[in-house]
């Protein structure tokens, strides 16, 4: 999937559609230049591309409220964009040139923050680190944490339903997330910012727009939950034996203490070896190069939690039993960077390294190291000299199965046997009782393994919630669902 | 709402669909004996009664999808039953004598349980507590816990999202469900028990069953979290000076280890007082009486967790603070169990004293001390003579904010003014931001209210998504919305 994007044609917005806009949205609400409008348009991959008339941006429920209904009646899709960090293009407008694109920057506040009731009210727009951050502010953690926290929403992380590397202690956005407000397609609004751990009152409606990727319904402010922050923290980078033995080491730590495990990372010696040689000032921090590594990262809110007495203890008994080979912890701030940097910078490495597909899958956690080993002998029997690099969540079953080019190999032949990739891994999944979009969702990429893989009842009554709530098919068209 | 129930007519179910369904489910599939109905046609409070022809009991979900294909063609509606406990009349049909129960009692194999991946596969029939016990019998924890774990059904709590003690640390039911298998109305299968931590593909059709009560699809089965079981445990039961000095209380706590606190329960001292007069053998630990309780229950995996110590340590801080007036600590799983005795027989002792009506509200948890203190006043001054008995999850912001009624009134004319009573309440829930249902559900008794709470563009979409998925209105009727 090279960049092909070449300029299209759009279907500018009637004139009298365009002034009421503008009358609700105000001079800096509507964005038609073209210059301006460029960056919206390609997503931060440069894998996807579309074309739009114009870009709105309301500056409040009311505003966003006002300006759907309106579009509504005049049958105009609308694309919702927030960080635009999307791996599967959903937030990506078609190339139509007719849809719309819809962007919550401006709704921005963070309306409160409750260290007693230990929430936060955040606008869609808020970016994921500036939550962090202001959970901080207040002595609170808010956990949600992922390569894009720089640049993703709260309205995309919550459409999208964002895992990342604090799952296995947290939950996905969804368990972080009290309560929605939220815009339906014909302009009606959901007050549902309740700050309530208990409210059993009908259907949950925010329950099914966490992870719709914006196609029932705009997410507009969200009532998340913070935790107490951590006092206490240890973290280390382990050679393994094998996969098995990372699955072992992981569930030592967490018979030992779960509430400690704050993430616990897998990567391949393949991986660390592509972040070693393409990544400034990185440096193994082991003697040797191994085949399998895992970043434990513990973590407590206990002041008096003996965090590193239990990385000793642990990693003590994983050596004695041969499970792992080398280990290295962190003795200061620098060097827990440092070793998250080596985890962090696998997406970027890969990039460096040539060309690389994703394979976002999840399985059983008992599983993953028979999803590693068959999905990379099988990707190399597919692809001769291709290189599996298997990374990512193993605490969660959540294992990036991406696969990078055979090295000299054209970068575009290699991206044509994209979906040949996919599918190869996909069959092992498959056969694991796993998923083929464990955390990035499906977008433009993948509503045809939708309907290959939830067909019949569930996809079915997935159609039938779509139409009830958007029967005009107006919201995100073309995403999730199959066409 | 006293006991009227009077035998009432039935429908008969026409004898080629009769015929058709024995067919299906076998001779002790349907059972249409009155005396044998009889149980089925009365809530476990007294409070409820239907009429039914017929009470259907599938051995399986093809037997299950099956036969509610030829009810859907016959357009004869259907009630779903669990363990029959529930508060507000969910499971009960009403008295047109049209509706069929359906009971999955019989689908009550537990069909996995697996202590690496940390969950377990249960058919709907199970009952909670033998869920809880075949998790530990694998050295696991399945963690919900409620007064009606004995009778109430794996489908059942999930169908209301039930909560209970332990919703502070573990979450509702929700939280403790990874994947369904549910039946459509119209006989659809939805195959979803995947036993992933992740899982994006297309909308939560399992969360918007969770909580639905059996009117969108029947839960048939479902993927479980299991946990590390409890390696250490110290419990309390402390006098506290005041509402607010329990809210205090809760905060130290959850500051120190919010993974140790398995439950915060605060108790009225008129709820205690009638605990000690009306349930057999029960003792106050404490030297003298109070006006407010709190019981304090720590409970963490960590074999080396000094949980006594946290205990003692936090409760000398609130002592020193004034907080606390007396507190008892279990020394023994006898007196463990005495404390939460005096907990769990609450509803039981209010029974007994009289007659009682009951508000299942939440709030977020820092208004808890304002919503008792005037709650309690309110409806003294609604009733005089009454007597509130607030008490429950203060860690979860929600109480259930009884009134007993004044000694020596006619149970009658007191429990004729039910709805003055739920309405004084919820005049100040609403004035706090929080809910007329917090783990209850709506059944029969609230759907008025989810109008008048709920209504405009929420109940908007809920009733859009009940005629999208059950477009003939045949799965329990007359629950959750309005008619």
């Amino acid at each position: 999937m090279p960049d092909t994007f070449t300029p299209r044609t759009v279907t500018p917005l009637p004139q009298p559609l365009m002034e009421a806009l503008q009358a609700i949205l105000g001079p800096r609400g509507i964005i038609t230049d073209p210059s301006d409008l460029e960056p919206h348009l390609s997503d931060w991959r440069g894998l996807y591309h579309g074309a739009s008339p114009a870009l709105l941006r309301p500056a409040s429920t009311e505003e966003l409220s006002a300006a759907l209904k309106l579009l509504y009646e005049a049958d105009i899709p609308v694309v919702p964009q927030g960080g635009n960090t999307s791996m599967v293009g959903g937030a990506m407008p078609d190339e139509s040139g007719r849809q719309v694109i819809l962007s919550l920057s401006r709704m921005n506040r963070i309306r409160d923050i409750d260290p007693i009731d230990m929430t936060m009210v955040a606008e869609a727009g808020v970016v994921l680190k500036t939550a962090q951050e202001a959970a901080a502010g207040a002595g609170c953690l808010f956990p949600l944490s992922l390569g894009a926290e720089g640049t993703a929403t709260i309205g995309g992380v919550l459409s999208t339903n964002a895992g990342g590397n604090t799952t296995v202690r947290y939950g996905n956005a969804r368990e972080l997330m009290l309560g929605l407000e939220i815009v339906l397609p014909d302009g009606g609004v959901i007050h549902g910012l309740r700050r309530l751990r208990k409210d059993n009152t009908g259907y949950a409606l925010r329950h099914l727009m966490v992870g719709a990727e914006g196609s029932l319904g705009i997410i507009t402010a969200a009532v998340l939950r913070l935790f107490p922050r951590a006092r206490a923290e240890a973290i280390a980078l382990c050679a393994v034996e094998s996969e098995e033995a990372a699955l072992s080491l992981f569930r030592r730590f967490r018979d030992r203490d779960e509430t400690a495990v704050r993430a616990f990372e897998y990567m391949s010696g393949t991986g660390m070896d592509f972040a070693l040689k393409h990544i400034e000032g990185a440096v193994l921090p082991l003697s040797e190069r191994g085949d399998h590594y895992v970043l434990v990262d513990l973590a407590s809110s206990r002041a008096d939690a003996d965090l590193r007495g239990l990385m000793e203890a642990v990693l003590e008994e994983a050596l004695e039993a041969g499970e792992v080979l080398d280990a290295a912890l962190a003795e200061s701030e620098a060097q827990r960077h440092a070793i998250w940097r080596l985890r962090e910078e696998h997406p970027e490495a890969q990039k460096r390294e040539g060309a690389s597909v994703k394979n976002d899958v999840s399985v059983p956690v008992s599983k993953v190291p028979e999803l590693i080993r068959r999905s990379s002998e099988a990707l190399k029997a597919l692809i001769p000299g291709s290189r599996p690099v298997p990374f990512g969540h193993m605490g969660d079953g959540n294992i990036h199965m991406n696969l990078e080019q055979p090295e000299g190999m054209d970068p575009a032949e290699f991206l044509a046997r994209s979906h040949d990739i996919m599918d190869c891994v996909n069959a092992i999944v498959r056969e694991l009782d796993g998923s083929f979009s464990a955390e990035h969702g499906i977008g433009r990429l993948k509503p045809d393994m939708l309907a290959e893989w939830r067909g019949g009842a569930e996809l079915g009554a997935m159609l039938r919630i779509k139409a009830a709530l958007d029967p005009k098919g107006l919201l995100n068209p073309g995403k999730v669902l199959p066409a």
